[in-house]
């Protein structure tokens, strides 16, 4: 009985300990069509479409990443992103396009209050989607949600109405993930 | 390149016209398993896993659906939780729990005001990967949010800090999904 899916969704782990390279059998455009792949087929709110993507590496991925260190005071606050920086090959943004869900409100009013939720709902099924895909293709990484500092970085390079939900950050293992724990959660059945 | 997960998001589809049945491989406890296993590996703001769910099948099902039909007034409005309740084998529902953010929020308040959008991206994901899951095993369904019907129906059958987020319906799909169209929306790669 037992889908595929559900094998990947179980590989898919916080990985943060990065090599910044790709696998040998998997390049930046192997990254792009699967990210583009996703957003394509993630389902929205009435066919809304409006998840949107960037995949920042190479200049812009250090540049975008130096600029939320430096944005950051504190020492211990700088760490997660320098690791970033310096040990992710490639940092996938996830954006939600608030002019869809506005015209979604306009269009709907009676549900205007559920749209931005809809808009989340669509937004974390790319994100952990995208995270078990590159899983599967030999890379690792974690999700941040720096999402103002990236936002302020990108500047003018997206439209200004894309709001910022979060970054999956990327690159080969260095070291497994850790252990993870888990709660007793049962999925009852009402008969 | 291509990960396993990107056949299986691509097949999942809205399935309006279902069949009350399950497959023939395919059993009840088959889909507690899919769904389980799903809320396990969701993965969660500081993994805090505040996604819950249930599954509603046979007299529950219908009742609950049932009370849905008569809490709408129009009868337009009636039609779509009409055809669950006669059409769909089993509903899952999918909740949050809103003691996890809460807790979430008194621990980290400088992120206070994101947690409940966290929440949000692990329930889609939540929602999104079983509809992909419950695909590759032979059912069809579709996505509803009569959360607040819902959750009145059910009353004390859940905890009172579970706020319904969405209900996949699911059957054997009786016709084939429609046509669906999609919008010009590339994934630039910022090098």
């Amino acid at each position: 009985m037992s889908a595929s899916i559900l094998k990947s969704v179980a590989a898919r782990r916080t990985v943060y300990a990065l090599k910044p390279e790709f696998p040998a059998n998997f390049k930046l455009a192997d990254l792009q069509a699967t990210v583009q792949a996703i957003i394509k087929d993630t389902p929205s709110a009435f066919n809304s479409q409006g998840n949107r993507a960037v995949i920042l590496t190479g200049e812009t991925h250090k540049s975008v990443w130096d600029s939320v260190v430096n944005s950051i005071d504190s020492p211990d606050g700088k760490k997660r992103p320098a690791s970033v920086r310096d040990e992710a090959v490639s940092s996938i943004i996830f954006f939600t396009d608030d002019k869809v869900t506005e015209t979604l409100q306009e269009q709907f009013p009676a549900f205007a209050s559920a749209f931005p939720s809809f808009a989340d709902h669509s937004s974390g099924a790319a994100q952990i989607t995208t995270w078990a895909a590159i899983t599967e293709s030999g890379l690792g990484g974690h999700l941040q949600h720096y999402n103002g500092y990236v936002k302020a970085a990108l500047g003018d390079k997206i439209p200004q109405n894309w709001t910022v939900q979060a970054q999956l950050c990327v690159g080969v293992p260095a070291t497994p993930a850790g252990e993870k724990t888990y709660i007793e959660n049962p999925v009852k059945i009402f008969d």
